[in-house]
């Protein structure tokens, strides 16, 4: 989040680099990568560097190269971050999962500086320093933090206005889900979009973070219509997280449905798919409706870089001329947080009104599932497969070694989608219970997912390093 | 302000198409066209049409084909217009003029059915007969009207829907001056704008009647800094009307002026030139601004349609892709209230607003000038050559004999234009006495304008018969 633009990470920089990557620490050690002799080239080119404290360790996940869910990779940190005027250390307890991140892996998301870097744009965790200059943090301050990347570790150094304190009876969890779903959410709802009461709205991925985020914001306004677009199985879940028409774009189409019900359109549709799909929704406004594309969902097609949905996405991207608007009365709006930099006024305004909002009970972001840092490549999968209801978190809680060693099972893909769904439908229900049976379910959850062996088998054997 | 598209309006079948045209009366004498044999044959095309009442008559300005100033004529009406359910019939005391009535003229807006036609999209007068099933207006009440078209003349018959009480205290050329002005800029402020304290606005033509309008709206929001782009010599006005930084368009790249003052760009940028303006203005906005485009003023040049000004700024048309968009964070909207056709529940509520900022003495009209049917082609002139300072309006009251005969001095443009720079500034210092003096000022003024002496011959020669 900070307003430099971060070049490149290089092995052989680390020092002079070092100031414009708010978020990194200093690499004491090369991250793994395939090539062992590569490796150790690197570590020679470092030979004059003297960690601030040789027992400070703590563990990061790297991105290691455009790609599969694979080149995320859990590395060990040694040396303790150096903090700047106006920064604190973090120890970071839960981090969130974002779909910048999915597109970031395969080299689609121009806020990440090259590989190796460490993802993740938020996390929430306990201020364990703070620099000088820092007045409204001390030592002890549980915290959520925005950033541009970097969170997706143990310990992460980023400036003090990059953190919110998280209020009574938040879990660390749910301050993870909370700060790109829901500034989000509410900048494109109340910013953009200006609902009012009586409007329709219209959310694609209504089980998704932003989506359910949206959901939330737009029933903290007057007699507001939600149409939400998800698979069939997560209808039940999002019409009672406040969705009124749930609609599964897999089997309907979704303009049609929309027109039954509302004949002469939407106040607002919020579009996280992009291409053809911003002409629909374009198509579907009502006059003096608000169109705010905040993605390209649908340039995600499989776990590498599909050039072909990349290139679909760019011949069908939306283009509209100011003569169309004028005679629609229409209006078109983007909105991206990882480009939003240095508007840290604009983010903390947004997020003190949905504090606010929490700590009235109206809002509550819903955690899908937490993982252990070890599971990282899943995790982005059942985000990036859309099996998810609400947020993936990523926990820095150490894996039990039981888990780590047991060998998944090798499932039948289809299969093992039904009994996801099936087993939301179940979480679902004992939803109330659910704080108190975290822990349970992390450690059992992420086991039932379907893995490809060989991925699992080179993850476990870098990590344990 | 129908619901319906209404089709081009053709002579010899004025029957069949009433119903579509509500603002529009019978014709029961063809309209004096240049060609008198094409006149007579539209003549015997209906002969079996009767008026209502033989002995009612009533002047009304026609676009008889599209060109110049002169291709608006006064023309004399028989019969009284019969009232449907839910129309009232209104005498016609002052009608405001637009920018789209200038396009109008040109063939350049595509709202108004072909001529023959009476143009004008807005009136206040006093209702004379109410139709059946009307409830909520009765005869004698004063109303201000929007339409699509067919206000300018003594007599007009409209929804009762598309009528506003004038508020206690509101002269008639106020009430004239408000509808289309101020709905559109609370529309675009308040509605696509989303304006809030201590945001910035740029207001372009901020001496037109929109820009008025805005620069009222802006400071009724606290803080809101406004920029007003006006030739020099209006700048003492539009300041103490409330622009906070006047920028002289002629003399300065407002693009400059704005950075100085605002380097990070701007909240709300109120676009009325179109064409390569609207690069300029999407480029000045801060993350989270909003560009609201509404004209193509710049397509305006010369009295008759300008092919290569047209084709200029189609060339020049702003087409934005929503990669742009998401990247800049920014919002790009296009409003015009001749395109927003059946929406007046939308309309009512802006005007609802709009009569309460009125009452609280928040906001109020400024008239720039008042002038007689008869001389709607200087009305025109005034406003498409940019001299006036606030609303040009039309009265319904019978010109003087006088006035008639009294052949306008043929003077040097340039210096005339002079003059009426100076004299506005005289104006603007007795604008106090401005209500009480408006009746004498209305006689005097308007002959002191540049006319074409060519054109005002013809144009008394035709309004005579």
């Amino acid at each position: 989040m900070s307003g430099e633009d971060a070049p490149a990470q290089q092995q052989n920089d680390v020092d002079q680099k070092q100031e414009t990557k708010p978020a990194e620490e200093p690499k004491t050690e090369p991250p793994k990568t395939e090539s062992p002799p590569a490796g150790a080239a690197e570590a020679a080119a470092t030979p004059e560097k003297v960690p601030e404290e040789e027992t400070f360790t703590y563990r990061a996940l790297v991105l290691t190269g455009y790609g599969g869910y694979d080149k995320v990779k859990l590395q060990v940190k040694k040396g303790k971050p150096a903090l700047k005027a106006g920064e604190v250390l973090v120890r970071v307890k839960a981090c969130g999962l974002n779909f910048a991140d999915l597109m970031a892996r395969q080299g689609l998301y121009d806020r990440l500086p090259s590989p190796p870097v460490t993802p993740g744009m938020e996390c929430s965790g306990v201020v364990e320093a703070v620099g000088e200059e820092v007045t409204d943090r001390k030592v002890g301050d549980k915290v959520m933090v925005l950033n541009r990347f970097g969170l997706w570790q143990e310990v992460a150094v980023v400036p003090a206005s990059h953190t919110f304190l998280i209020p009574e009876g938040m879990s660390f969890e749910e301050a993870a889900a909370l700060p790109v779903n829901y500034i989000t959410a509410y900048m494109m709802l109340f910013d953009f979009g200006n609902l009012r009461p009586n409007q329709s709205v219209l959310v694609h991925a209504a089980a998704g973070g932003v989506g359910i985020a949206a959901t939330q914001l737009c029933k903290t306004v007057k007699d507001v219509t939600v149409f939400g677009t998800a698979s069939a199985s997560k209808h039940e879940t999002i019409s009672e997280g406040g969705v009124t028409h749930p609609i599964d774009y897999r089997t309907k189409d979704y303009v049609e449905e929309v027109r039954k019900i509302s004949p002469k359109g939407l106040d607002i549709i919020l579009d996280s798919l992009g291409g053809s799909d911003t002409h629909k929704a374009y198509n579907l406004l009502k006059p003096m409706g608000k169109l705010i594309t905040y993605g390209s969902a649908n340039m995600l097609a499989g776990q590498k870089k599909n050039l072909l949905a990349v290139a679909k996405n760019w011949y069908h991207q939306f283009s509209i001329h100011t003569l169309s608007l004028i005679q629609g009365n229409k209006s078109v709006c983007g909105f991206h947080l990882g480009y939003l930099d240095g508007e840290m006024e604009l983010i903390s305004q947004a997020m003190n009104s949905i504090l606010s909002l929490y700590k009235e009970g109206k809002i509550k972001p819903r955690i899908d599932s937490t993982w252990h840092l070890e599971q990282v490549g899943d995790a982005m999968r059942k985000m990036q497969e859309r099996n998810n209801i609400g947020k993936v978190i990523l926990t820095t809680e150490p894996m039990p070694e039981e888990e780590k060693k047991e060998e998944p099972k090798k499932e039948d893909k289809k299969e093992d989608k039904k009994k996801d769904d099936k087993k939301k439908d179940d979480k679902k229900k004992d939803d109330g219970k659910k704080e108190e049976k975290k822990d349970d379910k992390k450690k059992e959850e992420p086991k039932k997912e379907e893995k490809k062996e060989e991925e699992k088998k080179e993850e476990v054997k870098k990590e344990e390093k």
